[in-house]
C-alpha cells in the first residue's frame, strides 16, 4: 500500500477483545494511518473492561501517548440488558490471562466528546472505525448534530447482510446491542461503510497461520498468541470453519486501504423490535416501490460486498510478525 | 414430465389475481396433477372478489365440477389493514376486463373446513399450493392440528430469502399479508416448500413469449393476453426488467414438478412487528448458536434456492399455447 503524505487521522472505538487488540495491533504497525485516540465500549466486555483493556493495549504497544476515552456503559434507550460476549473472547476480553492493571488513566472527556471534539478540529479528516455497538457514536450525533458531516468516514464492523446474524438468525452482535443507535448512525447522513459478517466470514486466520504466528519473534506476534487460545476453542465449538473470524482486522484494514473491499450503496435500516432485533435491511433500490417506505429519503451507506481475504490476511500477518 | 398413475391431488388457495390466472390454467392443463378445488384468498383483491373470480376462470376452463370455498376476509389476527394489490392486477384483479359475473357459486363450506375435510379423505395425498397470503392455511392447522401431519405438502409462494422483498425492502406481499399466519404455517411442522421471489424474479416471461401467446389460437392463450396488460405495465414502472414475473405458475410447477427447482433445508420465522414486518429469516445452521434462540426446537421447512426458470417458462408456455 502506498504511504500518503499524511497518514489519515483514524479513532478505533472498541470494545477489546481478542480481534480488537489484533484491530489494533494492525493500525498501530500502519504507516498510512496515525491513530489519534481509542474510544470504549461495552459488547465483548462492560465498558470499564473495555476501558482498562485499551489501556492496557496501548502499554502493550509502547503507545501510551493514545488518549482514551470512555464510553457509553448502557445503551441509547438506556434499560436494555447488555449482551457480554465473554464466552467468545474470555472474561477478561483478553483470552483469560489476567494481565496486570494498566498504569494509563482514561481522559475526562467521553467517547462522544472526544469523538465531537476531534472532528470539529480536523474536519473532513476523522476517520472513526468503530469495532463494538454502535452507541457512542450515535451520542455524538446527538451531542452535535454537524458530527454527520464533520467526521470524514465511519468504518463499521457490523450488520449481516443478506445473510444469517451470529447472535441469533436474524442478527450480528455488534448490530443487536444496540439497535436503536445503529439505526441512528444508519440514517444520519454521515459518509458511511458499514463491513459485515457476510465480509468478514471470508477473512479467516487458519491454524497454520497462527503457527506462524507463534513462531514470529515479533512483540505483538507473541503476544497475540497467548490471547488467542480462547477465541480459536470459540470458533471451534461454534462453526465448521478451520481457524478464526478477523473480523476487526478486516474493518481496520478496510478503513486503511478502501480497495480491500468492494461496497454497493444503498439505505440501511435496523429492525429495533422482536424475533429479528438488530436485523439490518439494505435497500438496494432494484425496485422502485409505489409506496413510501421506512427506506424512502433516508440518506445512504457503502455496505461491503466483497473482500480481498488472502490480502487481508497476509497484511494481518505481516504486520503483526513485524519486530 | 412423467406423467404418474395417479395424478397429485392439489388444492389451489389463491387470490386471483392475474398470475393467479396463469397458474391455475397451467394446473388445469398438466395431467400429471388433479385439482381438486380452489380456496379464495384476499391479497390481489379482497376475498369476496377472489372467490368471484375463481368461478370466473373455472367457467373460462370449462371446468365447473371444481368446487370453490372461499377463505377468510380478515388476516388471522384480526384487525389488521389488508394491503390489496389492485395496483397490480386491476381493480377487478383480472386486467380491468369486466367480465360478467359468473353463473357458479361457492361451496357452504369455509376454505380451512374444505382444506381439513380434503386432507382428511386423502391423508398425506393432498398438496396444498397456497399463492396469496397463509391465512386460511393457518386457520386450517387451528381448525385441526392433524392438519399439518395430514396434508400432503404446503407448497407457498411467499417470502424473500437474503433478498428484498416486493412490498418494501423487507417484506414479501404474500408473508407481508398476513406475517402471523405465515410464522404460524411455517413452525407447524407440516411439509413446506417455500417458493419466494428470490427464485421467482429469475421465471420471466418476456415481450417476446407474450407475442407468441397472442399470436397462438389456444383458448388459454387468448384469454390471457387481454389481462396482461396490467400487470406489464406494474413491472414496467416498478422494475427494470423486461417482462413480468411468473410468482405463481413457478409455484404451481414447482408443486407438479418438484425437479424444477433445488431447495435448503432449515427454520423460517416470520417478523411480526416493527419495518421489518412480515420479513422471513431462514436459519441454514451453519453456526451452532450457544444461546436459545427464536429459531431453535422449530421444525424445519424446504425453501427453494434455484430455479429452472427456462424449463419453466417453456412448461407455462407450451401448456397456455395448448388448444
Amino acid at each position: 500500500m502506498a504511504i500518503p503524505a499524511e497518514p489519515k487521522k483514524i479513532i478505533i472505538d472498541t470494545d477489546p477483545g481478542i480481534d480488537d487488540a489484533m484491530a489494533i495491533f494492525v493500525a498501530l504497525r500502519s504507516p498510512e494511518v496515525e491513530v489519534i485516540g481509542l474510544t470504549t465500549i461495552y459488547g465483548n466486555v462492560y465498558t470499564t473492561l473495555a476501558t482498562r483493556n485499551a489501556l492496557h493495549l496501548l502499554e502493550v504497544a509502547g503507545r501510551t501517548d493514545i488518549p482514551v476515552a470512555e464510553g457509553s456503559h448502557v445503551t441509547i434507550t438506556k434499560g436494555t440488558k447488555l449482551r457480554i460476549a465473554d464466552f467468545v473472547h474470555g472474561a477478561d476480553g483478553l483470552g483469560n490471562q489476567n494481565f496486570p492493571p494498566p498504569q494509563g488513566k482514561k481522559i475526562d472527556k467521553s467517547a462522544a466528546e472526544f469523538l465531537v471534539e476531534q472532528a470539529n478540529l480536523y474536519p473532513g479528516k476523522v476517520t472513526v472505525v468503530a469495532l463494538g455497538p454502535l452507541t457512542n457514536i450515535a451520542l455524538a450525533l446527538e451531542l452535535d448534530p454537524s458530527f454527520a458531516k464533520n467526521v470524514g468516514q465511519v468504518v463499521l464492523l457490523g450488520g449481516a447482510f443478506a445473510v444469517n446474524g451470529n447472535v441469533n438468525p436474524a442478527a450480528e452482535a455488534n448490530i443487536f446491542g444496540d439497535p436503536d443507535a445503529a439505526d441512528i448512525v444508519f440514517t444520519s447522513g454521515a459518509d458511511i461503510l458499514a463491513v459485515g459478517i457476510n465480509v468478514t466470514h471470508q477473512v479467516v486466520l487458519t491454524d497454520a497461520d497462527r503457527e506462524k504466528l507463534e513462531n514470529s519473534s515479533g512483540k505483538f506476534a507473541q503476544y497475540l498468541c497467548k490471547i488467542l487460545n480462547v477465541y480459536f476453542a470459540y470458533h471451534h465449538e461454534a462453526y465448521s470453519t478451520k481457524g478464526v473470524y478477523l473480523h476487526d482486522p478486516a474493518a481496520i484494514l478496510a478503513a486503511i486501504n478502501p480497495s480491500l473491499v468492494t461496497y454497493t450503496e444503498g439505505v440501511v435500516r435496523v429492525q429495533i423490535t422482536g424475533i429479528t432485533r438488530g436485523l439490518t435491511v439494505l435497500y438496494n433500490k432494484q425496485k422502485r416501490f409505489g409506496e413510501v417506505t421506512e427506506w424512502s429519503d433516508k440518506p445512504t451507506v457503502k455496505v461491503a460486498v466483497t473482500v480481498d481475504a488472502p490480502a487481508i490476511v497476509k497484511l494481518v500477518m505481516d504486520r503483526l510478525m513485524d519486530s
